[in-house]
């Protein structure tokens, strides 16, 4: 720590690894398939810890990420994003090497994937549950079965299942919606998946989201979990009351540059470019970019919620800070920003740094 | 275009090359020296574009940047952010061989450069002209002496004057507020420069923001200009009325992945991770992060604010389009989304490519 001199994007390893077992452990508990999302960090390296508590499929969100990680080892894959029909040869080329999964929710890119490929891959049908991003809702049954018509065209396309990003979990007001929101998927897809077994009797059912996967433990009918932020959790997560600070990995350190003691205001080296310009709203009905920690006596010291990141420019990050704690920033103190979202923050960042001082390079180094 | 199949930062060289010179002759036409904000475009390319029009002072807004640009032969850079004590290393490094110009705004910072500068830099005093970001409110002389008074103990620090970004300018809701508040900013700052003159004669006031750069015709008693952004321009300048669409000269071409007619939406491969979170306020009330241009019978047609980039998750956009347009989008269709915010588009993409077909590296290459 005492060498940063720039905004650094740092990990807890200890916590990251403590969020990785418990997620291991509650697929085990729940008997599912878990295929843990790497979008979040991106990185080989936080790859390997996955590895060592006997992690060995993973999702990711583009054809670049599963080439990434397919270069580092990894020979199970599902890109769980909709086929991108221009990257038919990127494809083809994974497809040879690895075990891959597609996702798609269109009969022209089912038409192209079986036209085009010419190596085996496994296609998972994307279904909406509501939450209206991408996927075909789970009662428009004909034109799942339109899609399968196609697919079954191609021998080397085996279809897997049913996959989808229950999203509105995201925007729960409570723990209880989550739940909710999570029965009501859990309904759906076991009824869908009911519908294809006498046909198709390897049907699985595959959900992603972070929220419901970390705190419910009603998984009927689903065969494999996908979450990824829960590595690193983030401010989202703890909002949503799904994790605590405790369980938030990282943190973007910054330099103070600059007080206004007129305005309570601490200027950071670190901003839109090294936090994104994810926002949540605070308790006082302001949009914030991120939590303040700091460090006092030797203690690390989270404050409270009336101190927040409330601007950022590209390289200026704008803190408000109640008076109490103004004089506790000095200039050239390190602070520590506990981002919104982590995914963002870390995607933003070319390489992170462990607190024990290990150098991690991502898919950016 | 046509070997596009991921999302891709175009640029048209032609319209970059035409804001250039606008901008320069702008400079030219009132007396002005030149040293254009280099944050936005982060690449070493396109700073050769500016050479070739006689530009060879430039602005940057950290260390890092300042020692890229470096490296690529800028010998007159001026790191316009407050100065982060904790970089002094690096600032002799570059002191020793270029000619920098660093800002502050601090007594503390003042004190540090003073006894730690080890090689000759100008330094500018920061001031703030109520854009409550950064630096020291132009009436506070007895703060500006203070400083002044540190500074001058250090051989090696030569003071340049006064510099300021005018970002009130951004909030304006017309040309004329605007206007006015460039007005404004200009007897703040001339008040200023008349008092220091007696004592030191070669003070200069140094102003940054695009908007006043671009539009105002009044620059009395302003030494310097600064802007950045008018070099991509984008749709936060347009929406301001400080440019028109056929001076954006940076695009997001995007392949399409996914369409709903359900609720006339497209999905395209292009996200968080690619655009920004910026956004503005659409004609419905609605934020948006984007407008949208599409290939129609060869000629590129611009879509109308009723179809725009309506959310982002980290890979995915979202397209909120009109009936009238829907059917025009296909699968695997290239789009063409113009960015809220340019300088945070760039600094996401690893690399450009131009119209033309040459790719482009920067910083993050």
């Amino acid at each position: 720590m005492a060498d940063i001199i720039r905004p650094t994007f740092i990990i807890d390893k200890n916590i990251c690894l403590r969020n990785i077992e418990r997620m291991v452990q509650k697929a085990k508990n729940n008997n599912l398939k878990f295929r843990p999302h790497f979008k979040t960090h991106q990185s080989a390296v936080i790859g390997n810890w996955f590895r060592d508590f006997g992690v060995h499929s993973i999702t990711v969100s583009s054809v670049q990420m599963a080439e990434y990680f397919a270069a580092n080892g990894w020979t199970d894959i599902t890109i769980a994003f909709p086929l991108n029909i221009l990257e038919m040869d990127n494809i083809n080329r994974l497809a040879a090497n690895i075990h891959l999964n597609l996702a798609l929710e269109n009969k022209q890119a089912a038409e192209v994937l079986s036209k085009k490929l010419n190596a085996p891959v496994g296609v998972f049908i994307k279904v909406d549950k509501g939450y209206n991003r991408t996927g075909i809702v789970t009662s428009k049954t004909s034109k799942l079965d339109a899609i399968l018509e196609i697919l079954s065209s191609n021998k080397s396309i085996t279809f897997k299942g049913f996959i989808t990003h229950n999203g509105l979990t995201y925007s729960a007001r409570s723990t209880n919606e989550i739940f909710s929101r999570h029965f009501d998927a859990l309904l759906k897809l076991k009824t869908l998946k009911n519908k294809y077994k006498p046909v198709y009797p390897n049907t699985e059912v595959s959900i992603g989201d972070t929220p419901s996967c970390t705190i419910c433990n009603n998984f009927n009918g689903v065969d494999e979990i996908r979450p990824g932020n829960f590595v690193f959790f983030d401010l989202m997560q703890q909002n949503l009351g799904v994790c605590t600070f405790d369980d938030i990995a990282v943190r973007l350190v910054c330099p103070v540059v600059a007080k206004h003691p007129s305005r309570n205001e601490v200027v950071i080296y670190g901003g839109a470019i090294h936090l994104s310009k994810d926002s949540l709203q605070n308790i006082d009905g302001k949009d914030f970019y991120g939590r303040i920690a700091i460090n006092r006596k030797g203690e690390k010291k989270l404050l409270s919620e009336r101190n927040y990141v409330t601007r950022l420019s590209q390289e200026h990050g704008i803190l408000k800070v109640s008076q109490k704690h103004f004089d506790n920033f000095n200039l050239g103190d390190l602070v520590e920003i506990i981002p919104i979202h982590s995914c963002l923050t870390a995607n933003l960042a070319r390489k992170y740094l462990t607190t024990e001082g290990e150098e991690i390079k991502t898919i950016n180094s």
